[in-house]
């Protein structure tokens, strides 16, 4: 897919989302992973595989097929059985099976943790690093929900609407601040291991519906992050009193399409099923929102053949974002081995909100 | 977009009508010109005005915004703000507003006249000359009717149907010339200034169910009229009787896809609203019939990679509206300027009708 | 259309069946031939002719004309009006018609034979051979059934599963020889006049739901032939008993889209309604399994950008088949001219089924 002057970047060698652990059954489960079409199964013993969706033998998806007793993909199409490996173990009618390397399919390391199955960007190859794992919230009225959005948009205009606090008085009108009376607020961005993240200061405490009064004085902690390749994350708390981070994890399904689980995880005075029905039902608002928004944005940089951004000192994280993914992705090519990682400058910024 | 080898040509040094007066309120509206998102709001005072309706930020539609009570075009996603010239003005949340030139949106120079308004095809840029100004049709039963029609065609196609004599006995069979005894009429071709026009002598008095008997010796007087860059006009008249011009004012949205407005307007001894309602039924019917076979036509020459057409004397206009759209094109190229504009020959033509 | 690395091939100097006899009445039908647009149609005599489906004048599809009561096809635009031959023999209007070269739209020579209206892939050619002729079923309960499938797949693909063996026993599981119990099958294949064919022994009796028990010891002649350029041939019989030779004449309407017309002919101790009831049902239900695989294939090997297939002995004819058709198309080259025909070896198969 030609994606013309726009921020695309695919770096390989790192973990994807491909699937929650709870929707992979019995059955294959296809996904793309930046266009190319994967297929994640179970083996007998119920350790998933990720391998090319396109059987050796005529190209037939092997996610139409189904796993045998013995826990092997069989094509639909003329039945030829592959183990998690990609390797062609059984060829029907065939009397002795000779298997050949162009037989083979590609297969991705693939492990399961923190509730997804996660896939290695890179097939036929070795993992350097384990996979991201997400923020334990524990405690008094401790809960997670998650929920889905798939976006049609690029992985890095997802990530940076994920960590962007300006839209949120226009695109969220009413839902969020638009309606708060003004703040000053000291944004501190700061580099990570693998990422970036910016801290806020002196932001009152509220969300939606729910809004301390001024008098309180009490503000919130809060940090927005991005961790390479594809995770957002939004941490709010009130020390002592609430925790709450938003874990976006995020599956480049192609170049313009996103696929992203949130996963919040919070602990407050309040019971964990209310609060998990309110973030619910206020997330899922705010996503469509972003989302609309999102494939807009997409649509009308497309047809104009690309991105043509101006950025102020407000777009803490957008510059920083594709900075690093984008040197992730250049410090895999051949030249690029050397390549030091993206350096991100530590910078304060006050705002009105 | 490849227009392959089909007459595509847009002469940006022109007035083209984006909207009708009437339909441009409080709300920016979304057209395209030849491919290219613009919006159209007014301002404060509800002068009109044109930019490109991407946002110098993110790239937003800014049409998906909307207009401030000073008068400013409010991007949806961040609120960037923007004059008529296409100056951002505005920025929330940052505390100095130093415009800078990467912040700018293209503009185009607008007028409002005769219930459109016009826009310079060309951003950026001073107009050399007024918007076509359309006839005035006044006296006895004068009235006015306005529709509008998008057909999947070039502009040219679009042009040379609406002023194409001979299709009507056959695409319009029964509507118009099919059913009546042949006729020998003898056409004739002028240049006129910025256009050419094609005169006809000899054509009975009639128009759709009402048709005078043959008997009564009158002809109709009846010009077409091409005037560049994209204005059709079709005249009919009896001498002291009545008198109809119907102008057809278009719009090339994309390469392939024209939008035209009717305005027909007439002066007769019938009631005005009784006229405008047979005018806008009839019209209706034939433009429903003209618009299909534009879109078919336009289905087959794409798939057969462009147009190979054949033309006989009967051919009158269209290859002069090719040539002088094609030559106004070729004389804004920088080794075009010293280009005289297109010769059009004066021709007479005898056919049968 | 950029066909990738696919086994896309379309020899031009052979016939292809565009329409059926029956189907063929007063009025033009439309069809594509290699996505080339053709329109079919009787002239006054009642004998076909198919040309170009675009008017030499200003490349209206003819197919929404209609044919004259003296049997030319005229153009639903400007009438312009052609024979068989594709000259233009009238233009209304036009006071004298001196038909030139351009107003001609490319013929293509034509014969009806079999039920079919057949055209030569060249157009303005002469045929040097004559269509194949299907095969004749006489005899005690002979008869006939016809059904028509478009699948979404290179002809290639289609001829494949058309006559490929083992996915019946995958795609078809239940409807064929799923469930029977594991028989030894030996194959020879064959070079024959202008293809190549498969020959079964030792298959046991049974077709669908009606099925020999083991213990007759009686088995199947069966043979499997493909022919230059879009035939595939499926026969079945049992000495003395029945016979049923069902045809696949194929047309292919794009690169990825193939028309196939099954013609099955039989002759059995059954009467000839029964047996073309259940032939007619269970061949749909067949026919609606491989189209949907074929779709799914073709979808599957054009994201991935072309197919990779791996083949055993058990592919006796893919292979056949795709050198056959791609020499074919050589031939036809300036460079190709003194190309031998494909030769395909004669190969021996034994086989679980």
């Amino acid at each position: 897919m030609d994606v013309g002057s726009h921020s695309v970047a695919f770096p390989r060698r790192w973990w994807y989302p491909v699937a929650r652990s709870s929707e992979l059954g019995r059955k294959p489960l296809a996904v793309t992973l930046m266009d190319v079409p994967l297929v994640v199964f179970r083996d007998a013993a119920g350790v998933p595989a990720v391998v090319l969706d396109r059987c050796g033998h005529r190209n037939y998806p092997l996610s139409l097929g189904r796993v045998t007793d013995d826990g092997l993909l069989q094509c639909g199409y003329h039945g030829w059985s592959y183990d998690g490996g990609g390797q062609c173990l059984r060829v029907p009618g065939l009397r002795q099976v000779r298997t050949q390397s162009t037989w083979h399919v590609p297969a991705h390391a693939c492990v399961e943790q923190d509730g997804f199955v996660w896939a290695w960007g890179e097939p036929d190859a070795e993992p350097t690093r384990p996979p991201y794992a997400l923020p334990v919230v524990g405690g008094r009225g401790a809960g997670e929900t998650v929920f889905r959005c798939d976006v049609e948009s690029t992985l890095r205009a997802s990530l940076e609407n994920a960590l962007d606090v300006p839209h949120t008085a226009f695109l969220h009108r009413g839902l969020f601040r638009g309606n708060a009376p003004r703040n000053t607020i000291t944004a501190i961005r700061r580099p990570i291991e693998g990422g970036v993240e910016v801290q806020y200061l002196g932001e009152p405490v509220g969300m939606g519906p729910v809004r301390l009064p001024e008098s309180s004085g009490r503000t919130f902690d809060h940090w927005d992050r991005f961790l390479l390749p594809s995770i957002a994350q939004i941490e709010y708390a009130v020390e002592g009193w609430f925790r709450i981070v938003n874990t976006l994890v995020q599956l480049p399904l192609s170049p313009f399409r996103t696929r992203a689980w949130f996963v919040v995880r919070f602990s407050s005075p309040l019971p964990a099923p209310l609060v998990r029905a309110v973030v619910k039902q206020q997330g899922r608002r705010i996503l469509r929102q972003d989302a609309d928004a999102l494939a807009r944005q997409t649509e009308r940089t497309r047809s104009l053949g690309g991105e043509r951004y101006a950025s102020t000192e407000l777009d803490l994280l957008g510059t920083a974002i594709w900075r690093l993914l984008h040197q992730a992705e250049r410090a895999e090519q051949p030249d690029g081995e050397d390549l030091p990682p993206a350096t991100i400058s530590e910078r304060q910024v006050v705002f009105d909100a």
